[in-house]
């Protein structure tokens, strides 16, 4: 099983933010931790600052993958253009968020782009991506 | 390990209510599906229509449980009580939905209560709540 | 015929409010009203302050009645429970308001619950009942 | 006892308009429909797309009517001129709406004229009208 | 000196209408009275309840007329189509309300009509009438 | 192949209005222009300042036309009635503006009219009358 | 001289809530700092976390005290029905809030249900409770 | 007949300010206007740049004048002190503009203060002035 | 003990004012009413309509009090200086108003100034004076 | 004559997206149906879902084309940084949409960018291409 | 070169604000530390809290002075009065904030006075005023 | 001292734009205006019209230079992404704008990245750069 996994901007940066909102590990971190959970699954990581780059791989995700982990971060909150990228994806699709957006700044309270996943699980720091892939396998076996 | 899953209003009614939205199973079978998953967990699980029930059981919830699963449905959109309520409880607390809420009406893509819980986890259908219990065990056992 | 008769919070007390907006007869006259009007109507007269309570009864109307007429009051505005749980009716619903809620405050101009019956009235005081009554009836019978 | 029925824009063409909102039958059928139900009342029928006429009209129905049921359809939302007009009628008034107006677009769900009514019904289809008579008779009995 | 004095929906029952508001004489007084306070002027009095003969008349205003005094009445909070027909008219233009319409409701509070006149005179009853012509002379003499 | 072209408020007084907005051709010009373009084309031409005959001859348009060219000017942005009027239309339906109302007041910004037409073309002067032409038949024949 | 003192959602679990906001007593300490600074008066104390049970107490207060000290906590924001239900009562009403709701959460500013009391007192903590019943005091005895 | 003329922020620079909006001659000009037009009225000018001074001033207005004229400038968008004020006096009271606050910056549209006066004169530069005393004359001499 | 009390606008013409909002007595009675309730209490009355004026007495309090009591009037809706000048003080501050501010105009209904004393007290007229003074003792003495 | 085709985010992938809203072809065949209906035009085709690399070439493309097409797809809405590229352009430019944007999602309105172009067209699916290649030859002809 | 400084509510009491806001230390200092560092410059020092003070000073600064240095404080966000003298000044004005307004309340984040200067400096504490000097010197300079 | 320079879309065209706003020099002429006004300040310049880049870029800004020089542009009024990334540098970062931000278009208004930065100067045209390395220097050194 072929999981992409799409993290957005300033992510690369974890252990720079704040630890309250963002949890105290590294991107690579919660890739090992990933793996580690999930060792018969297949995952390719992605991360990138641009919002066009995430377009870009969401296209292309239906042939190469079967399910879609992704934390657009900041670009949950203004991206038009992903929401529509992620619109076309047919496969499983689960957003994910470090932070509990349900409780921050109000232009980061609502998601463009986790309307047009399956679902989204928001607030659990690196929990929310182990979560996340707990459901997408789910959802994949089902699909 | 205790948990109390706590269902708000019309939750005990799925089987009436719009399958695309919320799934296609019942509230009991919800509760067969966690026990199933989770086999070990002590569950309680409690549902009322009446906001203040919420309220109540939940400012108990400390003394009796070690993490709290809640689905506050309709109220969370609009219920500043249970919102309080949630900030009393210091155990981990997890809020689910059947819908993905980021995907409806504008009146219920914020949810006042999940800024109190831990985090909160939308759109998976029955899922939401195995996820949540999946999550909520690991905050547990961390907390 | 089985008729299923609601009144939310304050109606019990119709006597103690403003007269211009809600007319000068009390809930219990509102009652003899509609029966004196509809002798081979069988109704059930319900009424709660309670917002939960509404749901509750509302959740298991299709069993036992064949029309629902409903007075949310307050709760008109703010329940989204109450709303949801109208969704679930499948029978005839007509929501009634003795006041002409589009010409008072801001607050009560639009009705969240009105949204989810077949249609509604408000503005002539008791006549508001029993012209609901009138229409409940035949929407009962070309159900 | 003679009553004026003003209807508004497009509703001449009942025939080609949304079935699920406005029913299935024409303004000529709404029109017998009355008057099979209300053999006594005498009705003087009236429809128009343009907004100055509904004011024109309204402006001199005191003399004549003793009732006026209306439905100014599209300048409901947008007109203060018939808003005005109807402030100045003494007689009783009844505005109705075919569909559900709480149910619709957002720029639909407040009625500016309905505030000087005595009150409106709304959701019915042609039953608003039948019940906007029912209600309108008994209100000039009473005035 | 040729003046147009138009009149917009519901000036020509002013006998009906709210007297805090709107004073205590008809629209043919105050014709009157512009006639005995201006002898010398030579005026044309028009009032309709519809929009679009408004702006019929204001389009050909500037070959017949040398200034305008209008009260569009309702049509000043909601006519985009009047305010574009005094755009086009190059002689003077003074608005004029009956009542003080920043002491009335919101949607009143704005006259979309004003911009486009060279000012507006609001409150004094019949007099703002008077001051009306009396500025629009001056106006005129030093256009 | 017969096409009714609407013009609505003020578009009869196109030399008189802002030539930065709508150009320096008259209406009549405009006609011709299209006449000269699409010579094999039966134009019906209609202009009015009033909103309700608009109405009307939009609501007889699917007998006697094959297609719809309409520039509501000031009526695009407040009114209802000629939306739910071009609704009941079933032929194709072309809105046109010689500005470009994206560069506009707020007011102007949004066009209800333009949501119930298959689209429309806004900004380019007379231009956009003949390119509003040169779709609506590609449109016509594709029907 | 009998007073009811009506306490709303979480006010019963003080000891758990914010100190900086709310004070650190409980509610069962400022009942007897109320009964030790007012020892003449015949308190009744009422505390609920249910909306209904509110409307309930207040709507029978009339007959059985003479004056009202209400802290309706999270309800306060949100309970057009408490609203009602205190319009209804005829006695002294003082609505009291531990912390200072001007200088709290958007949401929290603005006390819908306090407008329909004689006035209110914020942000004292406990004290706020003393003074509302100084002040009930010297209303019931003017009453 | 004494009339106090109340100038507010920024008006004893008129000529410094843009001429477009408030006209080419200076505040003396302006009252030497006023003096030459009613050469009977006893005028009593006061400017200051002090929106309390405004305050002071019309507190004590209704024992030493027959009537107020007054521009708050600036104030008229954001002085509830003035409005205030304003509501104490109860001689006649005419607000007034240079500009034409119709056709300005958003905040400039409504003017608190004028909805405290018997109306308002707006966009005719030094006519206004001259309007306004011409009515508040008459205002007064019907008092 | 010194206790300072800021009147704003207006204030020193209560008997002009609404009796209904403001009571029937002057300030000059409160101020006796103050100082005959509370006889040990060294009260400094300063009243002024000059919101700088306000800013300048709040700056120095400090050093000559022990505690303030301000009814900033109309600058509460709208002084951000006031507030400013408010947190600097350290003293207790107690924030009062004669009328019930939750049921007035909507720009009377949040105090921006309040937010920046320990609390305020709303509605009871003259009484909110005296409770203002009672609850501010008690602050100084705790302090 | 050179002409510059941008298209924005997931104009690429138009086979995948909803055909109601996009209409069943691919860019591919737009780009063949634009070459076939203007044999003469020298096309330079350019996609792509980075918004940087969108200001890109338009920043360079008054030395090397004398018209732009562009769709900027979900950029329209959001992007500051295309609507200030196109504002540097000279040469004529043309927005087309595929879907009618007055009929879609409140945030996909209004455009932001349309605003910089001459004009734009929406709603025709292809066929907006291919007016707007229309309206551009003619523009560029009499620039 | 004569510069003046101007200084509005509060910014004399600095030793008593916000430390993280606005630096440690007090307005004399910077008084001190301007001279220091621009011992060339002939400053006028200004401070008061009364908006109105700060209009005068600035309707007369053309005359006597070269360049503006303001800092309007809570000011710049509620007084037209003082954007509009801004607004008459000819000579370069510059606007300084000790703290960040862009990372503030949102009632303080834009600034109604900025517009009306040159350009404006804000979070540099002290160092805002000394950059406000350099850049108000060479404006003077190239004036 | 190494200072990095960043600059967002479009200012690599500033011959092209409006130089009312932004002024009539190049972004080359700017880059060497700050060498000769700062010769011994080690500056990296960048320009990108990608949000994205400049993300990474500033991402590994701390520990290649002392301090940042930004203008974000366009995507200051838009981009979480920037924002964020500001926030994860801990050296001194000055944020400057050509144009007066608080003069424009309402969207241009709050700069979201500002609030990010020390703090931020806007309107002096080039001299907002130098101004910018100005503060930015004595901040590198008080660090």
């Amino acid at each position: 099983m072929k999981i992409l996994v799409v993290n957005g901007p300033n992510l690369n940066k974890l252990d720079l933010r704040d630890k309250t909102q963002y949890g105290s590990i590294t991107l690579n971190d919660i890739e090992k931790l990933l793996i580690k959970n999930f060792p018969d699954i297949n995952f390719h990581f992605f991360q990138t600052n641009i919002e066009g780059e995430i377009v870009d791989i969401l296209q292309n995700a239906d042939d190469k993958f079967e399910g879609i982990l992704i934390n657009p971060a900041a670009y949950s909150h203004t991206s038009v253009a992903i929401r529509d990228a992620l619109e076309i994806c047919k496969i499983p699709k689960v957003e994910v968020h470090l932070s509990n957006i349900a409780n921050r700044d109000d232009f980061r309270k609502i998601s463009l782009t986790a309307a047009k996943c399956d679902g989204y699980i928001s607030g659990f720091k690196e929990l929310s991506y182990v979560a996340g892939v707990f459901v997408l396998i789910k959802l994949i076996l089902t699909n």
